[in-house]
């Protein structure tokens, strides 16, 4: 027999894994609450033709597709015999696969919105908490599978909904302690207004993907990446200039200087947004900021207003992104239901986990779960520490009896290894004069207590 | 563009349905964490090889199997051609497929503790809430993705975790209220008894088929079935009178008058676990009640003990059981690690959900996701309500705000079609004044108050 194993790329949650990706949940999840966002969840299959061709071919490539069912069956069929014939030369075939693995949530939600659109109350705000696949290669911090957290609002545009959804990346970072939380904050048109403004707005993909990568290879690297796009010195210069600029009015003159409206929508955009979320900001935030940051890109192309990124500015991490999003205007168009705008955020669950167990954040509250253990003495003594067992849970608290009347080192030394913070002997003296005998760890000693002291001292 | 859908045997979960469950969840998860178990998560994909020849034939072949990635780059390559032949002649393939999704949650435990054997401390309580898939035809209520939640205890013998089982069961129906529950309980060392009691042994299986048919097929059903199989008109006479005892002390006579040692084990077993339990159990079960049932078998053949499966006996429900488990002595020695004893039960999430839904047994408090909302007049007042939202959510409370200042009576429909239980109204007046006014639905009229009243009236 072969040793077991898990496959590539995916992993086994132990319990304190579980309770802790439980805590993220549980702490987005209230927010979600109590902003309105009803929770949905869609299906872990979709049929292959709802997601091909939304990701790219890179997309394509990664999405894990599962083979029909009854395959072997049909195998003697000339259709099946063509299908692998198809494979073979390279291509898929709604015969040999015609379901996939969820690859994101937003591509999901499009299609449940356009088939559950008449039973919606727009504007419909929805979150989703639920496990996505992606063949991509495994390396640290990257799994075959991992969870998305989005929420969404769709059918309105009011940039309420942008200042609500910068509310809860602030309110979540807040409640979960991550330190030093960097909102940037840009918008497309913005962008757009760029490009416009040096005359180039049909190399605007070539701009947005040049500026996105400012921070890794500098203002240098931009430049000569856009000399070889063929953008010429004075376009350059003016590039470099806007997207030095760390301040709203300073960009808003530029683009009034030569009338750029796609740019002046953008910045308007951004100020009533600020304003909005100023007044529905808390005061007692002190772990995040807002930056305006022009240079934010956001490589999906489906973006068409503000756009936001969120990173954890702290030092002792280097992670990517633990969050981002934006506006989209026609999503759902691509399941026919024109003219619908939404904007979503999206938190990188298994990134924020990673975040929060460098920086040790998570509460130690999380990691206990039994609080208190009887040691198992055998005979007589077994049936009156169940009745006791019977009485802790009923007043809510989580205690267990060891299964076996086993030495007591050995019970001793299992409820140590456990991290169980009290454990109850029970021996005939006890159960004679109805009482226990209680020991915390790490203190000495025993206490010898009746069993309404007991359930206080516990509870 | 074709309409959209989702793929036959999965659905979307709409916000009701998501909340219905996640309120199943959290109370079981709830008493699992009182009772000590501690939660795990597998992945959803195993090496196929992880779970073929695990389930049968029929168990083999409705495993869904994901097809490798990168089979299309692999295409040209003469290895996969000759799995693309394999294919064809009804053989799997590890150059085509060589990961399955999870079938079941038993399986991957299994797996899960030989591979953690070192890091887990044995008596290892855990529990499991995950869905599974199963390419079985779609039909009313059975789903080709639907959700199992066990709990088990393994690396212990003791009856103390059947009795602690059994507590499992009753506080959790308990809890979520759901009538008439009969949880039956049996022994597979009860059934060998009756065979070797019949002369038959080498029949068990048989035997315990037909038995476990007796509900739908009836005394005479058995009989004919048993008949075919070869029993005797007197083996078939001792069984039929066997299985109609209802009483441990009767069985335990019959035994004992022909010396059953396995049957006489089953009985003291059965006496043992109940006893446990009485002293476990609470006394405000008023809804479920445990009864002997010598017909009881299970199908798994990997029970080697105590077995128990639960029904709902309310007319109104007709459906099978919606839990069960049992004792089993070898189950990672599927995956090389030898004499683990193991216990546990399984919750049957969706049929639990649908017999809730029918009997209407969902608080009705779970539907409520947003307490108020703000209807949206725009301008100056539109910023005045802002702070009143922060200030609600500061304090706990769920609300919105209309995102845009749409016609009154749209925002007012909206809120009624939401269900959202009260409205509140701010003018210029009630802005200059700092107050709202106050509109719950279904009651007339609106009533004007202070922000710290409407705080009071809503917390």
């Amino acid at each position: 027999m072969s040793k077991p194993s898990v496959p590539q790329g995916m992993r086994d949650l132990t319990p304190e894994v579980v309770r802790r990706r439980q805590y993220i949940f549980s702490t987005l999840r209230n927010i979600f609450e109590q902003c309105g966002f009803q929770p949905i969840e869609t299906p872990s299959m979709e049929n292959l033709g709802t997601l091909m061709g939304k990701y790219g071919d890179e997309g394509d490539r990664l999405i894990f597709k599962v083979l029909n069912n009854g395959l072997n069956e049909a195998a003697k069929h000339d259709k099946t015999r063509a299908a692998l014939e198809n494979v073979l030369s390279g291509r898929n075939d709604a015969n040999l696969t015609e379901r996939a693995l969820r690859y994101d949530l937003t591509i999901p939600f499009a299609r449940y919105v356009v088939m559950h659109q008449h039973e919606l109350q727009f504007p419909f705000r929805r979150y989703q908490m639920q496990p996505v696949w992606r063949a991509d290669r495994p390396q640290k911090g990257r799994y075959r599978e991992f969870w998305q957290c989005d929420c969404d609002i769709v059918g309105t545009n009011s940039l309420i909904n942008e200042a609500e959804l910068l509310y809860i990346y602030r309110e979540a970072f807040y409640r979960l302690q991550v330190p030093q939380v960097i909102v940037r904050i840009n918008s497309r048109k913005v962008l757009t207004g760029i490009a416009q403004f040096c005359g180039a707005e049909e190399k605007l993909v070539d701009i947005t993907t040049a500026i996105d990568k400012l921070d890794k290879i500098g203002s240098e690297g931009v430049s000569k990446e856009l000399q070889q796009r063929g953008l010429t010195e004075e376009q350059l210069n003016n590039i470099l200039r806007l997207i030095n600029i760390r301040d709203l009015a300073e960009m808003e003159a530029a683009f009034s200087e030569k009338e750029i409206h796609t740019g002046l929508d953008g910045i308007k955009e951004l100020k009533d947004t600020l304003a909005y979320h100023d007044t529905l900001g808390s005061s007692t935030w002190n772990n995040s900021e807002i930056k305006i940051d022009f240079t934010l890109a956001r490589g999906l192309s489906y973006y068409t207003g503000v756009i936001v990124e969120v990173n954890c500015a702290d030092e002792r991490v280097q992670m990517g992104s633990i969050g981002g999003g934006g506006r989209y205007d026609d999503l759902t168009g691509l399941f026919g239901l024109k003219n619908l705008s939404g904007v979503g955020v999206s938190f990188g669950i298994d990134r924020i986990y990673d975040v929060m167990e460098q920086l040790e954040l998570f509460p130690e509250s999380i990691a206990v779960g039994t609080k208190a253990m009887i040691v198992n003495t055998g005979g007589a003594n077994e049936h009156y520490a169940l009745g006791i067992l019977q009485q802790l849970r009923t007043k809510g608290i989580a205690a267990e009896i060891y299964p076996e009347p086993v030495k007591f080192d050995k019970q001793m030394k299992y409820i140590f290894n456990r991290n169980i913070p009290f454990s109850i002997i029970i021996e005939n003296e006890e159960r004679e004069t109805n009482t226990v005998r209680v020991k915390g760890f790490p203190e000495a000693g025993q206490l010898r207590m009746g069993i309404d002291e007991l359930i206080e001292k516990l509870a």
